[in-house]
């Protein structure tokens, strides 16, 4: 996957104005078309463990990239990235706690950090809308519902947990349709893994996620449920790392990739 | 789509079988891999407005091939083919009444006949279980619950009536994965056109099918449809033609083009 002239254009646009601190909050909107990232960046010892993670659940987790150890760029994703600099707000966390909320990391960087840049839904979002499905939470202007599953993640070394899932609400006509386009986007959360009949993945209260808004879901609709990129943000939070770097939740990398780049 | 040598080898080899009258019945397992049809044939006055059902609804009436008039042979499908031998058995109708269930129509061929072929979910249905699924009606060897539904087909001319669908049960994991490969199979019906809520499509009990066999939805299962071949024989047999033709159920025309020929 090659980085196109627009792709470039329009991502470094977005990051340089980030650079500049003109942008310090969510990116939804920004670069049309590109792909954001969620980030998590981790001390090179949990590294490896985490990398194994995301090889083995590639749904919740579909890794875009990994950094070298202590290195702030991602060529294969971004032109002239500084990933000290380039996203508009980050959380870090000591031993599980958020403890400061920057726009900037340089003050905390150590050379032995390697950054992990995962896929997220705004890719296959963007396609559904683009087909004229309604996208519940962007119509009603609020955060996709989140749920905690029962269904186990694959653990490697110290990374375990439940799969975290969102949920999308459609007729069974849309759901099938919806399952057709995310089915293209193998490499950002893919195909849906569960739909209708929350219960038999420990859901109780389609009313009540663990993260995001509650959505309706109207008579004559289905629960449709993907992989979520919040499944690794919950791992990493139970292993409690002494020292870790995550975007702040809706402020994502943009990359210079397209979306379309990731249609099969 | 060109036919190969394995599926002419195994598609002429059968249908010489049929045509020496060695093979009078269903046609399941029989050149195993290779497309079979429905057969519809109509006098030419009926067959414009049919051709024209078709088009309209190429979910429940995926048209293969159509001969010329009078015309006994399908080039695109058939090497060879005598259309009214090289079938095991038929129904001969006259004004919707079933008349005849002969092995041989040279008896009562006309030369304004035109033979329609129709993709079939055989075709389909090898995808399911090469991938492992459990296709319901299959491993309890009986035949596929179809039912009329409350959704209107495209009307076209003289034909008209409510589209008739096909039900496998599936968990909602097998679901996705059985929406994702039939999606592979556009001209053999393709995608299901619905899943899970029977009554938003007017089946009152999905225990009662209106043709085939009922199977048992196991708990934690949901029903998922696919629009059925059965379709156009039932605008047909509204229509009641002065004359017509089909197959008998289950004997259908083998052809030599392979199922994988239709995989997108």
């Amino acid at each position: 996957m090659t980085i196109s002239a627009l792709g470039r254009r329009l991502g470094q646009a977005e990051r340089l104005r980030i650079r500049a601190g003109e942008i310090t909050g969510p990116t939804a909107g920004l670069a049309p078309g590109n792909v954001q990232a969620n980030l998590a960046i981790l001390p090179r010892e949990l590294a490896e463990d985490f990398l194994r993670f995301c090889q083995a659940n590639p749904k919740p987790c579909p890794l875009l990239a990994v950094s070298e150890p202590g290195a702030v760029t991602l060529p294969a994703l971004c032109t002239d990235l500084d990933i000290r600099t380039d996203v508009p707000r980050y959380r870090v966390w000591k031993r599980g706690e958020l403890v400061d909320e920057p726009t900037d990391i340089t003050h905390v960087w150590r050379d032995d950090l390697v950054v992990f840049a995962l896929g997220c839904s705004f890719s296959f979002e963007d396609a559904l809308v683009e087909d004229g499905l309604d996208v519940r939470h962007i119509s009603c202007r609020t955060n996709v519902p989140m749920f905690r599953t029962s269904v186990p993640t694959h653990p490697a070394g110290r990374f375990h947990g439940p799969l975290v899932v969102s949920m999308r609400p459609f007729t069974p006509a849309d759901a099938i349709r919806a399952v057709q386009i995310t089915s293209r986007f193998p490499s950002v959360h893919g195909a849906p893994v569960h739909l209708g009949l929350p219960e038999a993945i420990g859901i109780k209260d389609i009313n009540k996620p663990d993260y995001g808004d509650p959505v309706p879901v109207k008579p004559g609709e289905l629960p449709v449920f993907w992989a979520c990129g919040v499944t690794p943000q919950s791992v990493i939070a139970e292993v409690r790392p002494e020292f870790c770097i995550t975007h702040a939740p809706g402020a994502m990398l943009i990359t210079d990739l397209r979306n379309s780049n990731f249609a099969v």
